[in-house]
């Protein structure tokens, strides 16, 4: 064994996506039968040509675009997000509230850094995205799992049992990663209040907010008074424009905790990617026509996934919504040792829910994750078809 | 104040660049005697046109610039990472002992990770390069100062008496930043073989590498057998390529250990920016006769300013190099508060001695870093006229 080395690191679950990957090793699929990949939670088609060419103009044209920014961010992305999150939820969001991360991954262990250290405890609904527990792991932070109940929503009564003196935030993704359930808006405001009464941090990862099905804003928090007290509202460019290889996600909190996160930040990144930095910029000004359209044939694959479940028996469909289903198996071998079986003998590859689970919540070997974005409706009916044939 | 609050990042000080950006508002330098900036490590130009054209083509044309890539870095990167180090060092460094990070920062934050936790100890040479010790405060490591000598150079028979059953690693810059010094290959290797024999890992910081002013190979550690077990290698190609606003940087180190590392970057990072990746691959490929040019340029500034402080009464050289040169002031007031003063009276943005010491040791008031890089030879003269006129 190295040495040395840290404990913390050493304990905490190998990068689930890799590994993933690693069961496709020397399988070969047969053209007429290709690969059904429903493992990836991002784009597999690159920006509009609009947003690839302004990248481009700016990479030629442009000199601070190769160089340090600040390290919260450009002042004109900070603007916009602020802007926009002000315009979609009704409230008012300052651009000093506003900063960039590289990623929203980043933006996670940024605000986790400014709430918690070793010894601390951050309560997680289960099956939970699995980056968080790895940061909460490594960090020597205790993950609480709060399991969810009926359509994959958490309990804010069980959740006010959780919180001890340790207890730094709650945070809720919504849409969720893994499960796809929508969050409803009064079941956040609950989860806010719930903080806001027992002085903790709600961190909301809204990654998937632009693939939400609902019309109007799905909560109300940045309309209350002193919300930034309270809330850290997170949010990813990759998904709406594709710039999943750029890395840039945005934190919407106080001004006072940004003092904290612009350390970490400085320490970590210096400063995020000045190309993705424009690309997100070009694509919030001119990709909002586009990004609806992208949102319609999402929610029309989310129907056709609905559909084909309804209609597959042994299988339950638990939860949907974004860019992913949360799946029950029909058969009495755990979800990951199925999900090996799957890629041989069926060729699909999804992720199973021990990946998102707790190892002693027994729930995660019941269920896989069907990350449905990147499979038209065919592809659905033809991941259904191998699915009820499928014998592990 | 606000709640939750990680402690460790709440005492751990505000980025220091940051803070001098913020001594210039309200001032206004007249044209005639405009500001000379000498706070920055960092190119102020973009790089050259041939790959700023080559990072636009790929956004342009190659769908998977814009898509998540590997955790550790593109391949065709990590193997031209290898082959130059392998060139260079005289040694054989397999594409998997490298990864490419987010910038040499992460870089450094990531090993880092795979090494201590809360409680345990690293040992900086001091003066120490302020994101490195703010990581460690952040994470509740010990920074344990190794106070450099003669020549700014540190002692490996100090730093052993600094060993204790906690100690993780020593970490090395090479050139150094901020004092400028290039630690001989013999000494460099002295601390190897003490971190060998006590089972602590060596940190090597080669960030300004490209602009050593020696000829060979600045240290043998690659030759040696398994090197990989004791050392953890750090490069940027920020500085050399002038790529600082896309952040990719490297580590190379065992591949037992790259397994860890793989952790923290998916969690903090996913993959690494690609056109940054791009950009940095075709600067190894295509600019090393420019690469070359640029620094013999700074060699020529590294002189320039070595023959304006010989001259200078009062202000004394301490050491130089790379892109910096640390000096010693003549006055009785801490440098901390003469660098606001020397904003206002003569000019001049330099970044005092206390940004890289411990609050406890005294040289850092006695001192500033001149960063040279970004300043001819008519500049440097002219700072030089500005700091013998210069009075509090």
């Amino acid at each position: 064994m190295m040495k040395p080395v840290n404990p913390a690191l050493a304990a905490t679950f190998s990068p689930p996506v890799m590994e993933a990957r690693r069961w496709l090793a020397g399988i070969s699929f047969p053209p007429e039968r290709p690969l059904i990949n429903v493992s990836q939670a991002a784009p597999v088609d690159p920006p509009p040509e609009g947003l690839r060419q302004a990248i481009a103009d700016a990479a030629l044209n442009r000199p601070e675009a190769h160089l340090y920014g600040p390290v919260l961010g450009n002042s004109d992305l900070r603007e916009a997000v602020a802007e926009e999150f002000s315009d979609a939820y009704g409230g008012k969001v300052q651009p000093a509230q506003v900063a960039i991360t590289q990623g929203c991954n980043q933006a996670f262990c940024a605000v986790i850094q400014t709430l918690a250290s070793a010894g601390d405890e951050v309560i997680l609904p289960t099956p939970w995205y699995f980056n968080h527990k790895m940061w909460l792991d490594m960090q020597d932070i205790r993950a609480v799992p709060l399991p969810c109940g009926q359509g994959m929503l958490p309990s804010p009564e069980q959740a006010k049992s959780l919180i001890g003196p340790r207890t730094k935030a709650i945070v809720l993704v919504t849409p969720n990663n893994p499960s796809g359930a929508e969050y409803p808006a009064e079941l956040v405001g609950q989860f806010y209040d719930l903080a806001q009464e027992t002085g903790i941090a709600l961190i909301l990862d809204e990654t998937y907010r632009d693939f939400d099905s609902r019309p109007d804003a799905p909560h109300d928090l940045l309309t209350r008074p002193d919300w930034d007290q309270t809330l850290i509202q997170l949010y990813s460019f990759s998904k709406a424009y594709r710039l999943t290889g750029h890395r840039v996600g945005a934190i919407i909190t106080s001004v006072e905790r940004m003092d904290q996160v612009e350390k970490f930040l400085d320490t970590v990144a210096i400063s995020p990617s000045q190309l993705g930095q424009i690309g997100a910029l070009w694509g919030m000004q001119n990709l909002r026509q586009w990004v609806a359209g992208e949102r319609l044939e999402i929610l029309a694959r989310k129907d056709a996934t609905m559909a084909a479940f309804a209609e597959l028996p042994g299988w339950r469909l638990k939860s949907v919504g974004a860019f992913f289903a949360w799946i029950e198996h029909p058969f009495d071998l755990p979800s990951n040792d199925l999900a090996r079986l799957l890629v041989r003998n069926a060729g699909v590859l999804a992720l199973p829910g021990t990946m998102f689970t707790p190892d002693d919540d027994p729930t995660g070997a019941k269920h896989f994750r069907i990350a449905f974005a990147n499979v038209d409706g065919a592809d659905i009916a033809q991941l259904a078809e191998r699915l009820v044939n499928f014998q592990p």
